[in-house]
């Protein structure tokens, strides 16, 4: 059993590890991933750079923490979302409508959030890749109760819910949207239209009947 | 009219173009684009570097023919298949398949391929919009189609013409082809497999009934 000493000094350091990781998304916000130094985030913290380090072994150690973090929270909106009642049609365009607009903010709103997450993405892809697997995971559960409840049709739905994040790439992946909006060929506006155009054409593929 | 001279020459001219266009060829896939000057190109011609220059004006102008004319190679065999006969669902498959396949080819077969091919896509984005412009053409005939044959259900075929190349985007874009064979997430043999199943649901999607 942990002594009541040892439970207060443990809750102590998860309060410090939080709060370096608050105070590094500020000033990664604020000032940009690539000018904030590891003396910033201590010295907005009235710490040692040192005492940062006996937390996490670098600034892009701190990164990956805030992007987990980030996406818990954008993963638990999915599965909350997932795990709710009524079609799961429905279900499914609202987690690709929620997708599509938390990427627009990590990537289109804030160029200092961009170069972050830009960041995250190139060092810790395995943070990225476990999100991948979990929104999958989270489509696949409503692809299963869809056929379950018999308004879709009988369909593997592990490699259905690959298939919906495959067809959506344009609204979700960073240099898809990029592609699109920099060039000109769509706006916010026509996106959001093209990607309920897509959910359409996508459901009507798995609904059983018409 | 042209004087017979005159369209001698003007044929004279349009060989010597074909002949740079060629031997261009050949050495950004030999030697590869970024290591070949214009005076390379000339002296395998056995003519002058100014000779060239009557010609195209750049390097990049030669590699921006190359893209055109590669590009019309691979869009006449599409519109052989679009404008073939047989389901339309047939056609559209057909079609991406061998898009995928010639992507393949253009990035993944041949590094210096993929250099050539990446700067005519950086430096001659119009060539590859109007290739793009042209697929999606193509795709909006076969889709008219199948609704004028009752094979697909009522649909905008514009539309359903971008839904069709956003779904494939994984198979089509150089970025996500990249992103999928060199992360390992699936091998060229998986991707096949992939793209039939996208194709399966897609065109359940279109089908006037199951």
């Amino acid at each position: 059993m942990t002594s009541p000493v040892a439970a207060a000094q443990e809750d102590r350091a998860a309060a410090t590890r939080r709060r370096i990781l608050e105070v590094a998304e500020a000033l990664f916000r604020s000032i940009g991933y690539q000018k904030t130094a590891v003396a910033d985030i201590a010295r907005e913290l009235g710490m040692s750079p040192a005492n940062v380090y006996r937390y996490f072994a670098s600034k892009s150690a701190i990164n990956e923490a805030i992007a987990e973090r980030l996406l818990a929270g954008i993963g638990g909106e999915l599965d909350a979302i997932a795990d709710g009642t009524g079609p799961a049609a429905g279900r499914l365009r609202a987690m690709l409508r929620l997708l599509h607009a938390r990427h627009l903010e990590l990537f289109f709103r804030e160029k200092r959030m961009h170069d972050m997450v830009s960041a995250a993405m190139s060092e810790h892809w395995g943070v990225i890749a476990a999100f991948v697997a979990r929104i999958e995971a989270a489509f696949a559960r409503v692809l299963a109760d869809g056929v379950a409840r018999a308004e879709f049709a009988p369909v593997d739905p592990v490699a259905a819910a690959r298939r919906l994040k495959q067809a959506t790439f344009p609204w979700t992946h960073p240099v898809l949207i990029a592609d699109c909006l920099e060039k000109g060929v769509a706006d916010e506006a026509q996106l959001a239209v093209e990607l309920d155009g897509m959910l359409d054409l996508l459901i009507r593929g798995l609904k059983i009947d018409h």
